[in-house]
């Protein structure tokens, strides 16, 4: 069995998805009890415009007050361009995270660009990164379907994937964006580039519009990935449209990975306590199971 | 990849639950259009006293009124104890389920006896229906774990799935009532069972409870369990509790399986449309995914 590794990105993901602003005192007050629960990184902010996206407005002084705490996990942060990752080198972040949409719609809505020529600028960021000493991991966006194009070539993805490992990226993450992806697809691609890129880590990024969030990160545990982009409560999804689209959640997979295996290092409890405290902040009963449900204690 | 079919137990374990009584007719409309969709199996519900369920008091009646009717998928009742299969056979049923609890505490709470005298009992009436050539199947309930007891000895399952087999009943039901089943237990169960008894007819049925429902019939697909006992709209679980703990839902898994292979003969729409009914009628959100974010077409 692979060792797992939790990557949370309920801070990012999940909040940049609700109109409600978490004022800053209560983004420290969450990812403090993050801290304390152990994960492995911990995605704090996107390095996006204010006026975009304004719950992340507070991105960077969240990095300034966590980069001075020691013993802690590792601080992700999100990035998007030249700008963010100038922001990023100034605040302190410790991994730092972008991605490429392997659909062109999706890409030229969020990038004005389309796949190609934002996978030239990202990996050119990338490598500036890498260059620089830092942790970088890049993703492909909408890597097993969007929600503008459908269906997403498997070949398209393991070519954008061939062109991060031959720039030197070793750090990769699949993404369903748009929470297309089915068991069978997840196992197929991701058994494709472990087979071809043996020494490559590997991140999976799954969200629940038809419910198999969870039965996805299975596949992947199985095709030996080892990083799970996970948010707490299971917050995510897109605020326009009606469908529960979140994020797999964080405590519900370390529950359920706990049942076969020794997964102590990680304190439950915290995580459950944080879903506690958004599902009271944003007023609205949240997708994860185990915060309501309460742990299995055999 | 094994033949998967699907036995919807919505109007039985889905409204049993729930206590807002459903009118014979809407349930007649909502069985019409579970015919219409094409699976394989339907419980139309189950032979226990009107007082204890009443939801289930009309149940003799519908048996009545859609065993005249041709053409149509299999229908399954459940019955308790000797009275009910009196009950059943007089009122035109063509499968009869029937469980028996591994967990001691939960059979004494719903029979008043241990799972051994429970065990003896049901498997002498199904005997005495497999004998007058009625098509029989049998669980074992909190097969995977107990509410009220907590953890069940996978040995204790096997041994019960043994005296089945040995009493000739080859067709057999792994249930989680409590929804405690996860992915690797899931396997290992039933590659033990068929393993031991390649020839047995396998169903498995799962609960929500830890959110694992999904991952769960995939652990099953892969072991070669061909019979899916889940519930239109992810109807189910207990009224009592807050806690989500609804069958898997019947038109995500079917939804979920057709990503990957031809599962065409079934007619997902009428799913969809029941599923949209109930959740008007009991005024709430039901637990599927694919009633509200549609389905995928590619």
């Amino acid at each position: 069995m692979n060792n797992i590794k939790i990557h949370d990105v309920g801070m990012r993901d999940g909040l940049q998805n609700e109109a409600k602003i978490v004022p800053t005192e209560t983004k420290i007050k969450w990812i403090h009890k993050l801290i304390e629960s152990n994960i492995d990184i911990i995605q704090i902010g996107s390095f996006v415009h204010p006026a975009k996206v304004p719950q992340m407005a507070d991105t960077d002084d969240l990095f300034k007050y966590f980069s001075k705490i020691e013993h802690k996990p590792v601080l992700s942060g999100l990035l998007l361009n030249e700008k963010g990752m100038e922001r990023a080198i100034n605040c302190g972040v410790e991994m730092f995270c972008m991605g490429v949409s392997a659909s062109d719609t999706h890409s030229k809505k969020n990038t004005g660009m389309e796949t190609i020529e934002a996978q030239k600028r990202i990996i050119a960021i990338a490598q500036e990164l890498i260059k620089l000493g830092h942790k970088v991991q890049v993703s492909v966006q909408s890597a097993f379907g969007c929600g503008f194009e459908g269906k997403i070539s498997e070949e398209k993805v393991f070519e954008i994937v061939k062109s991060y490992i031959e720039s030197g990226i070793n750090n990769i993450s699949l993404a369903d964006t748009a929470g297309h992806a089915y068991p069978e697809q997840v196992t197929r691609m991701f058994a494709k580039i472990k087979n071809a890129y043996p020494n490559s880590v590997l991140t999976c990024h799954f969200h629940n519009t038809y419910g198999l969030g969870m039965s996805n990160c299975y596949s992947a545990i199985n095709e030996g990935v080892e990083y799970f982009e996970t948010a707490f409560g299971g917050l995510g999804g897109c605020p326009f449209t009606k469908v529960a689209a979140g994020n797999v959640c964080t405590e519900d997979l370390i529950h359920s990975i706990n049942r076969n295996r020794n997964f102590e290092q990680i304190n439950i409890d915290n995580l459950i306590e944080v879903s506690k405290q958004a599902e009271q902040f944003f007023e609205k009963k949240l997708e994860g199971y185990i915060y309501r449900a309460g742990k299995l204690n055999y």
